[in-house]
Protein backbone atom coordinates (compact mmCIF):
# COMPACT_ATOMS: atom_id res chain seq x y z
CA UNK A 1 0.00 0.00 0.00
CA UNK A 2 1.53 3.37 -1.04
CA UNK A 3 -1.59 5.35 0.02
CA UNK A 4 -4.86 5.52 1.71
CA UNK A 5 -8.11 6.54 0.55
CA UNK A 6 -10.54 4.00 2.37
CA UNK A 7 -10.81 3.98 6.53
CA UNK A 8 -13.50 2.14 7.80
CA UNK A 9 -13.67 0.80 12.10
CA UNK A 10 -13.75 -2.60 11.93
CA UNK A 11 -13.80 -3.48 15.58
CA UNK A 12 -14.48 -1.03 18.69
CA UNK A 13 -13.54 -0.69 22.20
CA UNK A 14 -14.19 2.07 24.82
CA UNK A 15 -10.34 2.53 24.79
CA UNK A 16 -9.61 1.63 20.63
CA UNK A 17 -10.71 1.10 17.43
CA UNK A 18 -9.56 -1.26 14.90
CA UNK A 19 -9.53 0.96 11.45
CA UNK A 20 -9.25 -1.05 8.07
CA UNK A 21 -7.23 1.13 5.06
CA UNK A 22 -7.13 0.59 1.68
CA UNK A 23 -6.14 2.20 -1.69
CA UNK A 24 -8.27 1.60 -4.02
CA UNK A 25 -5.50 1.95 -6.55
CA UNK A 26 -4.83 -1.11 -5.10
CA UNK A 27 -7.18 -3.24 -4.85
CA UNK A 28 -5.55 -6.63 -4.96
CA UNK A 29 -4.30 -5.79 -2.12
CA UNK A 30 -5.97 -6.93 1.73
CA UNK A 31 -6.39 -3.70 4.00
CA UNK A 32 -4.15 -2.76 6.34
CA UNK A 33 -5.05 -2.71 9.76
CA UNK A 34 -4.27 0.00 11.61
CA UNK A 35 -5.12 0.74 15.76
CA UNK A 36 -6.11 4.41 16.45
CA UNK A 37 -6.33 5.43 20.00
CA UNK A 38 -5.80 9.13 21.72
CA UNK A 39 -2.70 10.38 21.62
CA UNK A 40 0.20 9.32 25.29
CA UNK A 41 2.20 11.34 27.51
CA UNK A 42 5.33 9.95 29.11
CA UNK A 43 7.12 12.52 31.86
CA UNK A 44 10.80 12.51 32.89
CA UNK A 45 10.66 13.92 36.12
CA UNK A 46 13.50 14.51 38.40
CA UNK A 47 12.59 14.96 41.93
CA UNK A 48 14.87 17.88 43.78
CA UNK A 49 17.03 15.41 45.37
CA UNK A 50 17.79 14.49 41.51
CA UNK A 51 16.05 10.75 41.69
CA UNK A 52 13.74 9.92 38.88
CA UNK A 53 9.91 9.02 39.03
CA UNK A 54 8.86 6.03 38.61
CA UNK A 55 5.42 3.55 38.52
CA UNK A 56 5.18 -0.19 39.38
CA UNK A 57 2.06 -1.40 38.29
CA UNK A 58 0.22 -4.70 37.16
CA UNK A 59 0.47 -4.68 33.18
CA UNK A 60 -3.00 -6.57 31.75
CA UNK A 61 -1.52 -6.55 28.11
CA UNK A 62 2.13 -8.30 29.13
CA UNK A 63 0.34 -9.55 32.45
CA UNK A 64 3.23 -8.55 34.53
CA UNK A 65 4.45 -5.96 36.86
CA UNK A 66 6.36 -3.06 35.30
CA UNK A 67 8.73 -0.54 36.12
CA UNK A 68 7.57 2.85 34.14
CA UNK A 69 7.94 6.58 33.58
CA UNK A 70 4.47 8.06 34.62
CA UNK A 71 2.30 8.03 31.77
CA UNK A 72 -1.04 7.48 30.50
CA UNK A 73 -3.30 9.17 27.32
CA UNK A 74 -4.21 12.49 26.59
CA UNK A 75 -8.02 13.07 26.90
CA UNK A 76 -9.21 15.94 24.37
CA UNK A 77 -9.63 18.44 24.58
CA UNK A 78 -7.17 18.58 27.40
CA UNK A 79 -3.52 19.42 25.72
CA UNK A 80 -0.81 16.99 25.93
CA UNK A 81 1.17 18.99 28.67
CA UNK A 82 -1.83 19.26 30.65
CA UNK A 83 -2.27 15.58 30.68
CA UNK A 84 1.24 14.74 31.05
CA UNK A 85 0.60 17.15 34.42
CA UNK A 86 -2.43 15.39 35.48
CA UNK A 87 -0.90 11.90 35.13
CA UNK A 88 2.39 12.68 37.14
CA UNK A 89 0.23 13.89 39.56
CA UNK A 90 -2.28 10.89 39.89
CA UNK A 91 0.66 8.41 39.50
CA UNK A 92 3.26 9.65 41.53
CA UNK A 93 1.77 12.51 43.78
CA UNK A 94 4.20 15.11 42.81
CA UNK A 95 3.38 18.21 40.83
CA UNK A 96 5.95 19.60 38.28
CA UNK A 97 7.12 23.10 38.07
CA UNK A 98 8.09 23.19 34.66
CA UNK A 99 7.63 20.96 31.98
CA UNK A 100 9.89 20.87 28.87
CA UNK A 101 8.73 18.83 25.82
CA UNK A 102 11.59 16.58 24.68
CA UNK A 103 9.61 15.36 21.36
CA UNK A 104 6.62 14.27 19.80
CA UNK A 105 7.46 10.38 18.63
CA UNK A 106 5.15 7.78 16.79
CA UNK A 107 4.78 5.06 19.04
CA UNK A 108 4.48 2.17 16.96
CA UNK A 109 4.68 3.20 12.73
CA UNK A 110 3.87 -0.35 11.72
CA UNK A 111 0.21 -0.75 14.25
CA UNK A 112 -0.88 2.36 16.16
CA UNK A 113 -1.99 5.75 14.67
CA UNK A 114 -1.40 8.18 17.73
CA UNK A 115 0.95 10.15 18.75
CA UNK A 116 3.97 9.94 21.84
CA UNK A 117 4.36 13.23 23.82
CA UNK A 118 7.63 13.07 25.60
CA UNK A 119 8.23 15.54 28.83
CA UNK A 120 11.25 16.72 30.97
CA UNK A 121 9.77 17.84 34.36
CA UNK A 122 11.83 19.82 36.85
CA UNK A 123 11.22 21.98 39.88
CA UNK A 124 8.94 18.58 41.02
CA UNK A 125 7.72 18.53 44.61
CA UNK A 126 5.72 16.82 46.45
CA UNK A 127 1.33 17.38 46.18
CA UNK A 128 -0.19 18.16 49.33
CA UNK A 129 -1.41 14.80 49.86
CA UNK A 130 1.64 13.82 48.71
CA UNK A 131 0.82 10.03 47.52
CA UNK A 132 -0.81 8.32 43.85
CA UNK A 133 -4.53 8.96 43.40
CA UNK A 134 -4.81 6.38 41.26
CA UNK A 135 -5.11 2.92 42.63
CA UNK A 136 -3.27 -0.39 42.48
CA UNK A 137 0.34 1.08 41.63
CA UNK A 138 3.31 2.68 43.79
CA UNK A 139 5.68 5.18 42.90
CA UNK A 140 9.35 4.37 43.30
CA UNK A 141 12.02 7.35 43.71
CA UNK A 142 15.77 5.93 41.91
CA UNK A 143 18.53 7.86 40.88
CA UNK A 144 19.77 7.63 37.56
CA UNK A 145 22.82 5.43 37.65
CA UNK A 146 19.76 3.07 39.65
CA UNK A 147 17.67 3.49 36.30
CA UNK A 148 20.23 2.63 34.15
CA UNK A 149 21.02 -0.05 35.75
CA UNK A 150 17.66 -1.62 35.54
CA UNK A 151 17.49 -0.75 32.30
CA UNK A 152 20.85 -2.73 31.65
CA UNK A 153 19.17 -5.99 33.69
CA UNK A 154 15.95 -5.80 31.61
CA UNK A 155 14.26 -4.64 34.64
CA UNK A 156 13.41 -1.02 33.39
CA UNK A 157 12.17 -2.55 29.67
CA UNK A 158 9.03 -0.67 28.53
CA UNK A 159 10.73 0.46 24.70
CA UNK A 160 8.70 3.78 24.88
CA UNK A 161 10.10 5.18 28.17
CA UNK A 162 13.73 4.06 26.98
CA UNK A 163 13.02 6.38 23.97
CA UNK A 164 12.36 9.47 26.23
CA UNK A 165 16.01 8.75 27.50
CA UNK A 166 17.42 8.75 24.31
CA UNK A 167 15.46 12.24 23.88
CA UNK A 168 16.53 13.29 27.09
CA UNK A 169 20.56 12.52 26.07
CA UNK A 170 20.48 14.79 23.05
CA UNK A 171 19.61 17.44 24.74
CA UNK A 172 21.81 17.01 27.79
CA UNK A 173 19.64 16.13 30.12
CA UNK A 174 20.19 11.97 30.93
CA UNK A 175 23.89 10.10 30.49
CA UNK A 176 23.65 6.56 29.99
CA UNK A 177 26.95 6.61 32.19
CA UNK A 178 29.05 4.12 30.10
CA UNK B 1 -7.79 -5.33 37.25
CA UNK B 2 -4.62 -7.37 39.10
CA UNK B 3 -4.38 -10.38 37.88
CA UNK B 4 -5.55 -11.92 34.23
CA UNK B 5 -7.63 -15.09 34.80
CA UNK B 6 -9.38 -15.34 31.09
CA UNK B 7 -8.27 -14.68 27.77
CA UNK B 8 -10.74 -14.31 24.92
CA UNK B 9 -9.82 -13.79 21.23
CA UNK B 10 -12.73 -10.93 20.31
CA UNK B 11 -11.26 -10.03 16.78
CA UNK B 12 -8.86 -11.00 14.55
CA UNK B 13 -6.66 -9.68 11.12
CA UNK B 14 -3.40 -12.29 9.32
CA UNK B 15 -1.64 -10.07 11.72
CA UNK B 16 -2.78 -9.69 14.75
CA UNK B 17 -5.76 -10.55 17.26
CA UNK B 18 -7.73 -8.61 20.35
CA UNK B 19 -7.78 -10.62 23.26
CA UNK B 20 -10.48 -9.55 26.12
CA UNK B 21 -8.86 -10.30 29.65
CA UNK B 22 -10.84 -10.48 32.36
CA UNK B 23 -10.00 -11.23 35.50
CA UNK B 24 -13.16 -13.02 37.45
CA UNK B 25 -12.04 -11.91 40.96
CA UNK B 26 -13.34 -8.33 40.13
CA UNK B 27 -16.27 -8.91 37.36
CA UNK B 28 -17.08 -5.42 37.89
CA UNK B 29 -13.89 -4.31 35.70
CA UNK B 30 -14.43 -4.14 31.96
CA UNK B 31 -12.29 -6.95 30.13
CA UNK B 32 -8.87 -5.68 29.28
CA UNK B 33 -8.38 -5.33 25.28
CA UNK B 34 -4.64 -6.05 24.40
CA UNK B 35 -3.41 -6.39 20.80
CA UNK B 36 -1.61 -10.31 20.36
CA UNK B 37 1.12 -10.38 17.31
CA UNK B 38 4.31 -11.92 17.04
CA UNK B 39 7.60 -10.14 18.36
CA UNK B 40 9.54 -7.22 16.59
CA UNK B 41 12.94 -7.25 15.69
CA UNK B 42 15.06 -4.13 14.86
CA UNK B 43 18.48 -3.81 13.59
CA UNK B 44 21.28 -0.74 14.91
CA UNK B 45 23.16 -2.06 11.66
CA UNK B 46 27.07 -0.12 11.23
CA UNK B 47 28.50 -0.13 8.08
CA UNK B 48 32.17 -0.62 7.22
CA UNK B 49 31.71 3.26 6.45
CA UNK B 50 31.05 3.31 10.15
CA UNK B 51 27.00 4.69 8.75
CA UNK B 52 24.16 3.49 10.06
CA UNK B 53 21.41 1.53 7.58
CA UNK B 54 18.33 3.67 7.53
CA UNK B 55 15.00 2.70 5.50
CA UNK B 56 11.92 4.82 3.88
CA UNK B 57 8.92 3.64 3.22
CA UNK B 58 5.36 4.86 3.11
CA UNK B 59 3.37 3.63 6.74
CA UNK B 60 -0.28 3.08 6.26
CA UNK B 61 -0.69 3.20 10.30
CA UNK B 62 0.26 6.99 10.28
CA UNK B 63 -0.03 7.73 6.53
CA UNK B 64 2.97 8.82 6.57
CA UNK B 65 6.44 8.22 5.10
CA UNK B 66 8.95 7.85 7.85
CA UNK B 67 12.97 6.61 8.18
CA UNK B 68 13.33 3.55 10.41
CA UNK B 69 15.97 1.48 11.31
CA UNK B 70 15.50 -2.13 9.64
CA UNK B 71 13.04 -4.11 11.56
CA UNK B 72 10.22 -6.44 11.25
CA UNK B 73 8.52 -9.48 12.59
CA UNK B 74 9.71 -12.85 14.16
CA UNK B 75 7.93 -15.71 11.80
CA UNK B 76 8.27 -18.60 14.31
CA UNK B 77 9.88 -21.22 14.19
CA UNK B 78 12.77 -18.41 13.39
CA UNK B 79 14.62 -17.21 15.96
CA UNK B 80 14.71 -13.36 16.36
CA UNK B 81 18.49 -13.16 15.78
CA UNK B 82 17.42 -15.29 12.23
CA UNK B 83 14.56 -12.58 11.59
CA UNK B 84 16.91 -9.50 12.11
CA UNK B 85 19.45 -11.06 9.78
CA UNK B 86 16.47 -11.88 7.05
CA UNK B 87 14.97 -7.83 7.63
CA UNK B 88 18.15 -6.71 7.05
CA UNK B 89 19.06 -8.16 3.78
CA UNK B 90 15.31 -7.87 2.38
CA UNK B 91 15.26 -4.20 3.90
CA UNK B 92 18.76 -2.94 2.78
CA UNK B 93 20.53 -5.32 0.63
CA UNK B 94 23.29 -5.44 3.64
CA UNK B 95 24.31 -8.38 5.26
CA UNK B 96 25.26 -8.56 8.96
CA UNK B 97 28.64 -10.01 9.91
CA UNK B 98 27.95 -10.51 13.70
CA UNK B 99 24.88 -9.64 15.56
CA UNK B 100 24.68 -8.83 19.52
CA UNK B 101 21.60 -8.58 20.92
CA UNK B 102 21.45 -5.42 22.82
CA UNK B 103 18.02 -6.52 24.40
CA UNK B 104 14.42 -7.12 24.81
CA UNK B 105 12.32 -4.64 25.46
CA UNK B 106 8.33 -4.21 26.09
CA UNK B 107 6.97 -2.30 22.68
CA UNK B 108 3.76 -0.95 24.28
CA UNK B 109 3.21 -2.41 27.79
CA UNK B 110 -0.63 -0.32 27.66
CA UNK B 111 -1.68 -2.28 24.84
CA UNK B 112 0.70 -4.65 22.97
CA UNK B 113 1.94 -8.20 24.18
CA UNK B 114 4.33 -9.10 22.24
CA UNK B 115 8.14 -8.60 22.55
CA UNK B 116 11.02 -6.27 20.87
CA UNK B 117 14.36 -7.95 20.15
CA UNK B 118 16.79 -5.45 19.69
CA UNK B 119 20.22 -6.19 17.84
CA UNK B 120 23.53 -4.77 17.09
CA UNK B 121 25.02 -5.51 13.67
CA UNK B 122 28.73 -5.05 13.13
CA UNK B 123 30.64 -6.22 10.00
CA UNK B 124 27.71 -5.12 7.99
CA UNK B 125 28.89 -5.49 4.10
CA UNK B 126 26.58 -5.30 0.77
CA UNK B 127 24.79 -8.67 -0.45
CA UNK B 128 25.96 -9.20 -3.91
CA UNK B 129 22.35 -8.39 -5.11
CA UNK B 130 23.35 -4.95 -3.12
CA UNK B 131 19.65 -4.15 -3.01
CA UNK B 132 16.68 -4.57 -1.35
CA UNK B 133 14.26 -7.01 -2.13
CA UNK B 134 11.62 -6.02 -0.44
CA UNK B 135 9.44 -3.64 -2.41
CA UNK B 136 7.55 -0.19 -1.63
CA UNK B 137 11.29 0.76 0.85
CA UNK B 138 14.43 2.76 -0.03
CA UNK B 139 17.48 2.04 1.98
CA UNK B 140 19.38 5.14 3.16
CA UNK B 141 22.66 5.60 4.84
CA UNK B 142 23.00 8.30 7.29
CA UNK B 143 26.37 9.17 9.67
CA UNK B 144 25.56 8.74 13.78
CA UNK B 145 25.65 12.48 13.43
CA UNK B 146 22.78 13.16 10.93
CA UNK B 147 21.12 10.49 12.12
CA UNK B 148 21.20 12.39 15.89
CA UNK B 149 20.46 15.43 14.13
CA UNK B 150 17.11 14.43 12.08
CA UNK B 151 16.05 12.89 15.50
CA UNK B 152 16.69 16.48 16.99
CA UNK B 153 14.39 18.02 14.57
CA UNK B 154 11.76 14.70 14.05
CA UNK B 155 12.68 13.60 10.85
CA UNK B 156 13.57 9.89 12.86
CA UNK B 157 10.48 9.54 15.45
CA UNK B 158 9.97 6.18 15.36
CA UNK B 159 10.05 5.64 19.28
CA UNK B 160 10.63 1.91 19.50
CA UNK B 161 13.89 2.54 17.77
CA UNK B 162 14.83 5.20 19.51
CA UNK B 163 14.59 2.69 22.21
CA UNK B 164 17.49 0.99 20.62
CA UNK B 165 19.81 3.95 20.38
CA UNK B 166 19.20 3.99 24.30
CA UNK B 167 20.21 0.63 24.72
CA UNK B 168 22.87 1.06 22.37
CA UNK B 169 24.39 4.22 24.24
CA UNK B 170 24.43 2.08 27.74
CA UNK B 171 26.52 -0.54 26.14
CA UNK B 172 29.10 2.07 24.61
CA UNK B 173 27.96 2.04 20.92
CA UNK B 174 26.42 5.11 20.58
CA UNK B 175 26.75 8.44 21.35
CA UNK B 176 24.19 11.11 21.30
CA UNK B 177 26.89 13.84 21.09
CA UNK B 178 25.87 16.41 23.20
Amino acid sequence: MRRVHTRQTVFETPWFEVIAKSDPDHQEEPPYYAIQTSDYVTVLAITEASEVLLVQQFRPAVEATTLELPSGHVDPPETPEAAARRELEEETGFIAGSLELLGCLIPDTGRLSNRLWCFYASGVRRSENGVPTEGGLQCVCLSPLELNRRMNTGAFDHALHLAVLSLAAAKGKWSFGV
